[in-house]
Protein backbone atom coordinates (compact mmCIF):
# COMPACT_ATOMS: atom_id res chain seq x y z
CA UNK A 1 0.00 0.00 0.00
CA UNK A 2 1.80 3.50 -1.04
CA UNK A 3 2.64 5.62 1.98
CA UNK A 4 0.35 8.21 1.47
CA UNK A 5 -2.95 5.87 2.08
CA UNK A 6 -2.84 4.98 5.51
CA UNK A 7 -6.18 6.35 7.03
CA UNK A 8 -5.96 10.16 8.51
CA UNK A 9 -6.77 9.16 12.00
CA UNK A 10 -3.09 7.01 11.62
CA UNK A 11 -1.26 9.62 9.73
CA UNK A 12 -2.40 12.34 12.45
CA UNK A 13 -1.22 10.62 15.58
CA UNK A 14 1.58 10.28 13.65
CA UNK A 15 2.59 13.25 12.57
CA UNK A 16 1.64 14.37 16.60
CA UNK A 17 3.82 12.06 17.60
CA UNK A 18 6.56 13.12 15.02
CA UNK A 19 6.15 17.15 16.12
CA UNK A 20 5.99 15.75 20.14
CA UNK A 21 9.90 14.12 19.10
CA UNK A 22 10.97 17.15 17.32
CA UNK A 23 9.47 19.51 20.57
CA UNK A 24 10.93 17.35 23.31
CA UNK A 25 14.31 17.04 21.53
CA UNK A 26 14.51 20.52 20.59
CA UNK A 27 13.73 21.51 24.47
CA UNK A 28 16.53 19.10 25.98
CA UNK A 29 19.25 20.36 23.23
CA UNK A 30 18.52 24.14 23.87
CA UNK A 31 18.85 23.47 28.29
CA UNK A 32 22.36 23.33 27.33
CA UNK A 33 23.66 26.94 26.88
CA UNK A 34 26.51 26.35 25.31
CA UNK A 35 25.74 24.39 22.64
CA UNK A 36 24.88 25.66 19.69
CA UNK A 37 22.41 23.31 18.34
CA UNK A 38 22.04 22.31 14.57
CA UNK A 39 18.43 21.46 12.93
CA UNK A 40 20.75 18.11 11.89
CA UNK A 41 21.29 17.52 15.39
CA UNK A 42 17.84 17.91 16.10
CA UNK A 43 16.74 15.36 13.92
CA UNK A 44 19.22 13.07 14.54
CA UNK A 45 18.46 13.56 18.10
CA UNK A 46 14.41 12.99 17.53
CA UNK A 47 15.12 10.24 14.95
CA UNK A 48 13.05 11.86 12.45
CA UNK A 49 14.69 13.06 9.33
CA UNK A 50 15.22 16.20 7.57
CA UNK A 51 12.19 16.20 5.36
CA UNK A 52 9.94 15.54 8.27
CA UNK A 53 11.69 18.06 10.77
CA UNK A 54 11.33 20.62 7.63
CA UNK A 55 7.54 19.58 7.09
CA UNK A 56 6.69 20.58 10.86
CA UNK A 57 8.97 23.50 11.21
CA UNK A 58 10.06 25.54 7.98
CA UNK A 59 12.38 27.25 9.90
CA UNK A 60 14.50 27.51 12.84
CA UNK A 61 12.95 30.28 14.18
CA UNK A 62 9.34 28.43 13.15
CA UNK A 63 10.65 25.76 15.65
CA UNK A 64 12.23 28.11 18.69
CA UNK A 65 8.63 29.80 18.54
CA UNK A 66 6.76 26.47 18.96
CA UNK A 67 9.07 25.09 21.29
CA UNK A 68 8.73 29.16 23.66
CA UNK A 69 5.12 29.06 23.05
CA UNK A 70 4.58 25.54 24.01
CA UNK A 71 6.73 26.61 27.27
CA UNK A 72 4.44 29.04 27.94
CA UNK A 73 1.82 27.06 27.87
CA UNK A 74 3.10 24.62 30.80
CA UNK A 75 3.79 28.01 32.63
CA UNK A 76 -0.40 29.38 31.79
CA UNK A 77 -1.54 25.90 32.92
CA UNK A 78 0.49 25.88 36.47
CA UNK A 79 -1.33 28.71 37.11
CA UNK A 80 -4.49 26.88 36.75
CA UNK A 81 -3.32 24.74 39.19
CA UNK A 82 -1.46 26.98 41.97
CA UNK A 83 -2.28 26.27 45.35
CA UNK A 84 -0.96 26.97 49.31
CA UNK A 85 -2.65 27.60 52.26
CA UNK A 86 -3.44 31.40 51.63
CA UNK A 87 -4.08 33.05 47.90
CA UNK A 88 -0.70 35.07 48.95
CA UNK A 89 1.18 31.90 48.89
CA UNK A 90 -0.61 30.87 45.75
CA UNK A 91 0.50 33.04 43.96
CA UNK A 92 4.65 33.28 45.34
CA UNK A 93 4.27 29.19 44.32
CA UNK A 94 3.57 30.10 40.84
CA UNK A 95 5.36 33.03 40.69
CA UNK A 96 8.34 30.60 41.52
CA UNK A 97 7.14 28.79 38.09
CA UNK A 98 7.31 31.39 36.66
CA UNK A 99 10.78 32.87 37.46
CA UNK A 100 12.11 29.15 37.02
CA UNK A 101 10.82 29.44 33.33
CA UNK A 102 12.43 32.45 32.96
CA UNK A 103 15.76 31.77 33.99
CA UNK A 104 15.84 28.72 32.24
CA UNK A 105 14.23 29.85 29.12
CA UNK A 106 16.41 32.49 28.78
CA UNK A 107 19.03 31.09 26.50
CA UNK A 108 16.23 30.33 24.20
CA UNK A 109 14.26 33.64 24.31
CA UNK A 110 18.34 35.38 23.61
CA UNK A 111 18.35 32.71 20.58
CA UNK A 112 15.20 33.70 19.38
CA UNK A 113 15.80 37.53 19.52
CA UNK A 114 18.48 36.86 16.87
CA UNK A 115 15.52 35.70 14.70
CA UNK A 116 13.06 38.60 15.81
CA UNK A 117 13.24 41.92 18.12
CA UNK A 118 11.51 42.04 21.31
CA UNK A 119 8.42 43.93 20.07
CA UNK A 120 7.74 40.89 18.17
CA UNK A 121 3.83 39.45 18.26
CA UNK A 122 6.21 36.03 19.51
CA UNK A 123 6.51 37.76 22.90
CA UNK A 124 3.88 40.41 23.04
CA UNK A 125 1.35 37.18 22.69
CA UNK A 126 3.22 35.13 25.10
CA UNK A 127 2.94 38.23 27.35
CA UNK A 128 -0.37 38.71 27.26
CA UNK A 129 -1.10 34.97 27.49
CA UNK A 130 0.83 35.04 31.10
CA UNK A 131 -0.90 37.76 31.98
CA UNK A 132 -4.39 36.51 31.46
CA UNK A 133 -3.11 33.26 33.13
CA UNK A 134 -1.67 34.83 36.31
CA UNK A 135 -3.84 37.97 37.16
CA UNK A 136 -6.95 35.94 39.15
CA UNK A 137 -3.90 34.58 41.46
CA UNK A 138 -2.27 38.28 42.09
CA UNK A 139 -6.13 39.95 41.95
CA UNK A 140 -6.94 37.69 44.23
CA UNK A 141 -3.94 37.43 46.98
CA UNK A 142 -4.18 41.63 46.39
CA UNK A 143 -7.81 41.63 47.42
CA UNK A 144 -7.15 39.88 50.59
CA UNK A 145 -3.91 42.12 51.36
CA UNK A 146 -1.28 39.98 51.26
CA UNK A 147 0.00 41.74 48.27
CA UNK A 148 1.26 45.10 48.55
CA UNK A 149 -1.16 47.23 46.80
CA UNK A 150 0.98 49.90 45.29
CA UNK A 151 2.15 47.46 42.20
CA UNK A 152 0.30 46.09 39.60
CA UNK A 153 0.67 42.71 38.12
CA UNK A 154 2.27 43.90 35.01
CA UNK A 155 5.12 45.90 37.17
CA UNK A 156 5.36 42.44 39.43
CA UNK A 157 6.02 40.51 36.05
CA UNK A 158 8.12 42.51 34.53
CA UNK A 159 10.44 42.44 37.89
CA UNK A 160 10.57 38.80 37.81
CA UNK A 161 11.48 38.71 34.00
CA UNK A 162 14.20 41.29 34.64
CA UNK A 163 15.47 39.23 37.82
CA UNK A 164 15.55 36.03 35.72
CA UNK A 165 18.04 37.29 33.63
CA UNK A 166 20.34 37.74 35.85
CA UNK A 167 23.55 35.82 35.36
CA UNK A 168 24.51 32.51 37.78
CA UNK A 169 23.46 29.42 39.31
CA UNK A 170 19.91 28.85 40.71
CA UNK A 171 22.04 28.60 44.34
CA UNK A 172 23.35 32.63 43.54
CA UNK A 173 19.85 33.78 42.27
CA UNK A 174 17.66 32.09 45.12
CA UNK A 175 18.29 34.83 47.49
CA UNK A 176 17.33 37.18 45.00
CA UNK A 177 14.30 36.14 44.30
CA UNK A 178 13.32 35.38 47.65
CA UNK A 179 14.24 39.33 48.40
CA UNK A 180 11.69 40.15 45.46
CA UNK A 181 8.75 37.97 47.06
CA UNK A 182 8.79 39.11 50.35
CA UNK A 183 9.33 42.53 48.91
CA UNK A 184 5.72 41.82 47.10
CA UNK A 185 4.05 41.88 51.11
CA UNK A 186 2.36 45.14 52.16
CA UNK A 187 4.88 47.13 54.24
CA UNK A 188 4.66 45.85 57.72
CA UNK A 189 5.73 49.42 59.24
CA UNK A 190 6.79 52.58 57.59
CA UNK A 191 9.94 51.90 55.86
CA UNK A 192 13.13 53.48 57.38
CA UNK A 193 13.75 55.95 54.10
CA UNK B 1 51.93 84.35 19.35
CA UNK B 2 51.86 80.97 18.01
CA UNK B 3 48.80 79.09 19.45
CA UNK B 4 51.36 76.09 20.17
CA UNK B 5 53.66 78.37 22.44
CA UNK B 6 51.40 79.18 25.32
CA UNK B 7 52.45 78.25 28.49
CA UNK B 8 51.52 74.35 29.76
CA UNK B 9 49.10 75.41 32.90
CA UNK B 10 46.97 77.41 30.13
CA UNK B 11 47.23 74.72 28.08
CA UNK B 12 46.08 72.14 30.93
CA UNK B 13 43.36 73.79 31.75
CA UNK B 14 42.27 74.78 28.13
CA UNK B 15 42.53 70.75 27.24
CA UNK B 16 40.88 70.29 30.78
CA UNK B 17 37.54 72.83 29.86
CA UNK B 18 37.52 70.97 26.19
CA UNK B 19 37.41 67.79 27.41
CA UNK B 20 34.88 68.44 30.17
CA UNK B 21 33.07 70.50 27.00
CA UNK B 22 32.72 67.35 25.38
CA UNK B 23 32.00 65.07 27.93
CA UNK B 24 29.00 67.85 29.39
CA UNK B 25 27.81 67.84 25.43
CA UNK B 26 28.00 64.20 24.89
CA UNK B 27 26.15 63.48 28.23
CA UNK B 28 23.55 65.82 27.43
CA UNK B 29 23.17 64.38 23.72
CA UNK B 30 22.68 60.97 24.80
CA UNK B 31 19.90 60.75 27.66
CA UNK B 32 17.39 61.04 24.60
CA UNK B 33 17.08 57.70 24.00
CA UNK B 34 15.83 57.83 20.29
CA UNK B 35 18.48 60.41 19.27
CA UNK B 36 21.87 58.57 17.03
CA UNK B 37 24.13 60.89 18.01
CA UNK B 38 26.99 61.58 15.67
CA UNK B 39 30.22 62.65 16.58
CA UNK B 40 29.55 65.46 14.49
CA UNK B 41 26.52 66.39 16.66
CA UNK B 42 28.74 66.06 19.58
CA UNK B 43 31.09 68.65 18.16
CA UNK B 44 28.83 71.21 17.46
CA UNK B 45 26.84 71.04 20.77
CA UNK B 46 30.47 70.94 22.85
CA UNK B 47 31.65 73.92 20.84
CA UNK B 48 34.27 72.14 19.38
CA UNK B 49 36.26 71.06 16.39
CA UNK B 50 36.64 67.92 15.17
CA UNK B 51 40.11 67.56 15.36
CA UNK B 52 39.69 68.43 19.52
CA UNK B 53 36.84 66.09 19.45
CA UNK B 54 38.82 63.36 17.85
CA UNK B 55 42.26 64.29 19.84
CA UNK B 56 40.24 63.82 23.35
CA UNK B 57 38.06 60.61 22.34
CA UNK B 58 40.42 58.38 19.46
CA UNK B 59 36.83 57.08 18.76
CA UNK B 60 33.16 56.83 19.30
CA UNK B 61 34.11 54.20 21.15
CA UNK B 62 36.79 56.14 23.86
CA UNK B 63 33.98 58.74 24.52
CA UNK B 64 31.31 56.28 25.42
CA UNK B 65 34.10 54.30 27.84
CA UNK B 66 34.83 57.67 29.35
CA UNK B 67 31.29 58.80 29.78
CA UNK B 68 30.38 55.86 31.43
CA UNK B 69 33.24 55.84 33.28
CA UNK B 70 32.41 59.47 34.56
CA UNK B 71 29.04 58.85 35.58
CA UNK B 72 30.51 55.53 37.53
CA UNK B 73 32.66 58.09 39.53
CA UNK B 74 29.48 60.28 40.36
CA UNK B 75 27.89 57.01 41.71
CA UNK B 76 31.32 56.22 43.90
CA UNK B 77 31.34 59.72 45.34
CA UNK B 78 27.64 59.73 46.36
CA UNK B 79 28.58 56.44 48.23
CA UNK B 80 31.15 58.71 50.21
CA UNK B 81 28.36 61.08 51.44
CA UNK B 82 24.88 58.72 51.61
CA UNK B 83 23.52 59.51 54.83
CA UNK B 84 19.86 58.66 56.74
CA UNK B 85 18.14 58.07 59.90
CA UNK B 86 19.99 54.98 59.84
CA UNK B 87 22.57 52.47 58.62
CA UNK B 88 19.54 50.99 56.42
CA UNK B 89 18.47 54.53 55.08
CA UNK B 90 21.44 55.39 53.98
CA UNK B 91 21.97 52.27 52.24
CA UNK B 92 18.71 52.49 50.54
CA UNK B 93 19.32 56.10 49.76
CA UNK B 94 22.44 55.26 47.44
CA UNK B 95 20.84 52.60 46.00
CA UNK B 96 18.24 54.92 44.79
CA UNK B 97 21.05 56.71 43.48
CA UNK B 98 22.70 53.48 41.63
CA UNK B 99 19.29 52.24 40.52
CA UNK B 100 18.25 56.08 39.27
CA UNK B 101 22.01 55.55 37.46
CA UNK B 102 21.15 52.33 36.33
CA UNK B 103 17.95 53.26 34.59
CA UNK B 104 19.39 56.56 33.09
CA UNK B 105 22.28 55.18 31.76
CA UNK B 106 20.69 51.55 29.83
CA UNK B 107 20.91 53.66 26.64
CA UNK B 108 24.36 54.47 26.86
CA UNK B 109 25.25 51.15 28.42
CA UNK B 110 23.32 49.13 25.39
CA UNK B 111 25.17 51.51 22.84
CA UNK B 112 28.61 50.85 24.75
CA UNK B 113 27.39 47.34 24.35
CA UNK B 114 27.51 47.58 19.90
CA UNK B 115 31.47 48.72 20.27
CA UNK B 116 32.38 45.87 23.41
CA UNK B 117 30.81 42.95 25.01
CA UNK B 118 29.72 42.48 28.61
CA UNK B 119 32.46 40.92 29.94
CA UNK B 120 35.02 43.50 28.50
CA UNK B 121 36.68 45.22 31.03
CA UNK B 122 34.85 48.59 30.48
CA UNK B 123 31.83 46.66 32.37
CA UNK B 124 33.88 44.48 34.93
CA UNK B 125 36.13 47.51 36.16
CA UNK B 126 33.12 49.60 36.51
CA UNK B 127 31.52 47.20 38.32
CA UNK B 128 34.28 46.35 40.87
CA UNK B 129 34.66 50.12 41.48
CA UNK B 130 30.49 50.34 42.68
CA UNK B 131 31.24 47.36 44.41
CA UNK B 132 34.26 48.76 46.82
CA UNK B 133 31.94 52.04 46.62
CA UNK B 134 28.80 50.83 47.83
CA UNK B 135 30.40 47.82 49.83
CA UNK B 136 30.81 49.56 53.53
CA UNK B 137 26.98 50.78 53.18
CA UNK B 138 25.91 47.62 52.50
CA UNK B 139 28.12 46.17 55.30
CA UNK B 140 27.02 48.62 58.18
CA UNK B 141 23.16 48.17 57.33
CA UNK B 142 23.96 44.26 57.69
CA UNK B 143 25.86 44.50 60.41
CA UNK B 144 23.14 46.43 62.49
CA UNK B 145 20.44 44.07 60.86
CA UNK B 146 18.32 46.27 58.97
CA UNK B 147 19.23 44.43 55.52
CA UNK B 148 18.52 41.07 55.33
CA UNK B 149 21.66 38.40 56.04
CA UNK B 150 21.10 35.64 53.44
CA UNK B 151 21.90 38.22 50.52
CA UNK B 152 25.35 39.00 49.48
CA UNK B 153 25.98 42.97 48.04
CA UNK B 154 26.74 41.56 45.04
CA UNK B 155 23.13 39.53 44.92
CA UNK B 156 21.92 43.44 46.07
CA UNK B 157 23.60 45.30 43.06
CA UNK B 158 22.63 42.62 40.66
CA UNK B 159 18.72 42.91 41.64
CA UNK B 160 19.40 46.59 41.04
CA UNK B 161 20.90 46.72 37.91
CA UNK B 162 18.19 44.27 36.68
CA UNK B 163 15.32 45.64 37.09
CA UNK B 164 16.72 49.27 36.02
CA UNK B 165 15.99 47.92 32.91
CA UNK B 166 12.70 47.71 33.06
CA UNK B 167 11.06 49.44 30.56
CA UNK B 168 9.13 52.18 31.58
CA UNK B 169 9.20 55.94 32.68
CA UNK B 170 9.89 56.64 37.01
CA UNK B 171 6.11 56.99 37.68
CA UNK B 172 6.05 52.82 36.50
CA UNK B 173 9.52 51.51 37.50
CA UNK B 174 9.08 53.43 41.56
CA UNK B 175 6.78 50.72 42.60
CA UNK B 176 8.98 48.09 41.14
CA UNK B 177 11.72 50.07 43.31
CA UNK B 178 10.21 49.87 46.34
CA UNK B 179 9.53 46.62 46.48
CA UNK B 180 12.76 45.17 46.12
CA UNK B 181 14.36 47.82 48.69
CA UNK B 182 11.34 46.77 51.08
CA UNK B 183 12.45 43.05 50.35
CA UNK B 184 16.16 44.17 51.64
CA UNK B 185 14.80 44.43 54.87
CA UNK B 186 15.06 41.24 56.79
CA UNK B 187 11.60 38.69 56.62
CA UNK B 188 9.82 40.31 59.84
CA UNK B 189 7.31 36.99 60.07
CA UNK B 190 8.07 33.59 58.42
CA UNK B 191 7.34 33.84 54.97
CA UNK B 192 3.71 32.04 54.08
CA UNK B 193 5.42 30.08 51.35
Amino acid sequence: MPANSSPPTVKRSDARRNRDSILSAARSAFADPDARVSMAEISRRAGVGMATLYRNFPSRRALLEALYAAEVDAVCEAAKTASGASPGAALRAWLRQFFAFGASKKHLAAELLTHVNSDSPVFNDNRTRVLAAGRPLFDAAQRVHQIRDDLTFEQALDMLVSIATIDGNARYQEPILQTVLDGLAPPAVPSDD
